[in-house]
């Protein structure tokens, strides 16, 4: 049987998504069975990138969905803005994987995403509006079973 | 034996705790034994709501307990601080559990709750400012022991 | 042999610097093995004080370094700009031991420092950059392989 490890991403913040990612592929690149669980910020990751706003939201989830949509911040550096876009050039010029690349290299070595129902829920999200590579949409319980069989358990 | 979670709760906002005690009742509900240990601002979510500056506590740490009283912020959005209410609402709008309910809800469960000795004597927080569920109040070699057995731990 | 932990040091904040050394040192001096993981903001705490720009780095990591040196800011309590202050006050009057410390016991009790060369990479940080305590310049998968053996992994 293979190892295991999980990872719970809650936050959005494309510094911290770049460390699940690099913890993840790496760990299935070394077969490991690797599971992402995604949930409340998180899940503006697997967002589609046009995230159109659709009629089945009510106005505040609208109002949410608006707010937390387009680029991901980074934790620091917001205040001016300059963060984002710093942080992809210095990436690029070390030549380190982008956020998109480390993204298509999970889902070739079957990293497993999975969606939070209940955070959906809350943010109005439904199938649709996350990107196809989502293996599965679940709660808690989901996760505490592939948790409690894996050696390594983060949360981001 | 049962099997064995920890959380430490590090983080005082809303949307962490309710993440935090999600996974807790989700947990003890399904027979495992949960301990959460609060620490820093984690401490904010155990004080009793209306926190009376008391006589002991030094000038500094009244000024620090004016600060990080009150409501709980999240971890987004409060810049027009529009936060937490939206997330109340929609929650509400959800059915989603509030964290009043998902606390009442994991003293049922006997989730024990470790307040960090050290975090209280740095925020002059004495046994009396924080709620009478806390089970214990213990410093971070009483969280190692129980982590060290445990299957699941997280940093919230 | 030991039970191990490892600890991923991506937070650059006082308040969580402190968190992490108080259990890394109260780990490895109750006869555990610890590993501390330092990636991106992390590796702030282990720049040399003075850290003096180097002419090997580009115009951008140059940007980035004047942003993220100086002294750690603290979660929360920023915008006032009382926070670090105010931390030290407290800590100093409860007696709590400050990062310093820490960090000097954590030296004395084995406890391993590991600098991701990734982060390193982006950051535009040499060996000579960072305190000559850091132990191994390693990536992922050494983190990897640490953790699988681990009692207790944390991401702070």
């Amino acid at each position: 049987m293979k190892d295991k490890m999980t990872i719970i991403l809650f936050s959005g913040e494309m510094d911290k998504a770049i460390a699940a990612f690099t913890l993840a592929t790496t760990a299935a690149a070394s077969g490991m069975e690797v599971a992402i669980f995604f949930t409340f910020w998180g899940l503006n990751i697997l967002k589609k990138s046009k995230f159109s706003i659709t009629r089945s939201q009510n106005m505040l989830q609208k109002m949410f969905n608006f707010m937390s949509t387009s680029s991901l911040p980074i934790t620091k550096l917001n205040m001016l803005g300059l963060g984002p876009w710093m942080m992809k050039k210095l990436m690029k010029k070390s030549k380190m994987a982008s956020l998109e690349e480390l993204m298509s290299l999970a889902k070739e070595l079957k990293v497993k995403y999975i969606a939070c129902t209940t955070s959906c829920g809350v943010l109005g999200l439904a199938k649709e509006n996350l990107i196809d590579e989502v293996d599965e949409f679940a709660g808690a319980s989901t996760y505490l079973n592939e948790a409690k069989d894996s050696k390594i358990n983060l949360f981001i």
